[in-house]
């Protein structure tokens, strides 16, 4: 790390958040924490690029808040707290203005999110934002996708498909939809929520979880698979946004709710007698078998970075 | 992650090197480990750029071996046992040749540094190759670059300047040195070692550290500056290797020993009782003050990925 590399981290990226289990932040050649006693430390790691995570023009504060987000779900799916996150950011120029807005879109969301910038890295190169997120749970106490159990319950948070038609709609504004559901769907895409919250209370209760970032059937793939069972999806049951609903294009509608990616809600399965937490669904079943089901269709795919 | 692009880090990277301190690595939304108890943990990012970090034509094998090695090295620095690693690859296209043999490199590097592969993600794009390691050390018995006292001794391990002389003898082999110089030096730059035992057994006696990545002068600075202190360089005791020693042009010799990035040797700073480490040399000392001092010259400059 050069000199002026390093006043530019200094300069923007220095005291975002703080937490009591970070012993050194950024500046040195690495991060300490420490974490309580009798904990596992959970790290998971994203990249976000221009033109597959996000628009080319998309602004800074976005293009940060996103990236940050979408790893901090990673860390919600396991039912992990957050303690913080490292950026890595490689640019075609160390640019002020540029630069000030990514820190606002980290900042915001570091304070969402609960998790300080511990630590990160900058280099010339084309424009690609890697979130690095570390998180905590007690021993024997985190979520994985490999713990659904047949007679499970399979259970959603939110709305799904929202954040798809969101991009469709930044891409392609000449559909009729109010300015209100429209400026909803945007938001779900530009300014997702990770589900920490939910997901520290899942790990009392669920037996797996995993986000939906690919899309419900690519991700309830994954879940099935790592957990050796079928899952049973009722199309009828998927919850679907009042903004969604109001889309005039309900076939379109359908594919997004199915395989749309980027929502950051949590896919889970839940024992017979577990509660369902507010704001979820239980849309299907876990079984014995293998695969996904849904309304009499078998399905394994979607969104796939290299395949189209 | 979709189908294909699981399936392709299933493939390449799904057992490389293991620890008992993982308790879920590849193939789930995160990573998990239990370190010791009483231990914090040390975690740095690292982005490797083509035509920034390695010249556009390297094998893949060489790529993912020095950017592991580059991350590892920050671990080294901070005196921490490695733990565990995270790959994020972004890549034009999914090819399994190259795959493979970028697989092949970060096996190396990870039966090396005894750092296992527990997580990572892939994505298309221009190719960059980012690395999060995680390392643990005892509380309170970590180092860094901001505990160097007056008083205290300036010391370096192995020598200097062979990297920035191997990557010239890569892009110019019009060079009179004997193959056997210019093997050992290539390889300098092109497989380094991260001083990871040296590291730990600094822990103990060494008051700060730094690894030399951007070149002396210019690590020099960030030591002094974190540790409010000034730094005096002999140049004369700076160690030099035989094979560069022999290079035909010395002026340039001297401008890589003091400005060539990429040696990962670890700068750090003794008491004046500590027993010196062996392989490591006594080069200057640590006064009151600021700023680098060699030879009767200020100095303040380094490597930077946007200045030039």
């Amino acid at each position: 790390m050069g000199l002026s590399e390093f006043d530019l981290i200094q300069q923007y990226f220095s005291q975002i958040g703080d937490s009591p289990s970070v012993r050194v932040a950024v500046g040195d050649d690495a991060a300490v924490l420490q974490l309580p006693e009798g904990h596992v430390q959970l790290i998971s790691v994203d990249a976000a690029v221009s033109g597959v995570h996000f628009l080319p023009n998309t602004s800074a504060d976005i293009i940060a808040y996103r990236a940050i987000m979408a790893a901090a779900s990673d860390l919600a799916a396991m039912g992990a707290k957050p303690e913080g996150m490292l950026l890595a950011l490689t640019l075609p120029n160390a640019e002020g203005e540029w630069l000030a807005s990514f820190a606002e879109g980290a900042r915001r969301a570091s304070l969402v999110t609960t998790m300080p910038l511990i630590g990160g890295d900058t280099t010339r190169g084309s424009l690609c934002v890697t979130v690095t997120v570390v998180g905590s749970a007690p021993v024997d106490r985190y979520l994985t996708r490999s713990g659904a159990r047949p007679g499970d319950r399979l259970c959603v948070s939110g709305t799904l498909g929202d954040a798809a038609a969101g991009l469709s709609l930044l891409e392609n504004t000449d559909v009729s939809l109010s300015a209100k559901h429209a400026a909803f769907l945007q938001q779900r895409f530009t300014q997702p929520t990770a589900r920490l919250a939910l997901g520290q209370t899942l790990n009392a209760l669920a037996t797996s979880a995993i986000d939906v970032s690919d899309g419900l059937l690519a991700d309830a793939g994954h879940l099935a698979r790592a957990s050796d069972v079928r899952l049973v999806i009722h199309r009828d049951a998927i919850p679907v946004s009042t903004a969604l609903q109001a889309h005039p294009d309900q076939t379109q509608v359908q594919e997004w709710v199915l395989r749309g990616g980027d929502d950051y809600e949590l896919l889970f399965t839940l024992p017979p007698e577990a509660p369902l937490p507010n704001d979820c669904t239980e849309i299907g079943l876990v079984s014995e078998g293998e695969g996904v089901r849904c309304d009499g269709a078998e399905h394994m795919t979607g969104y796939d970075h290299f395949g189209h």
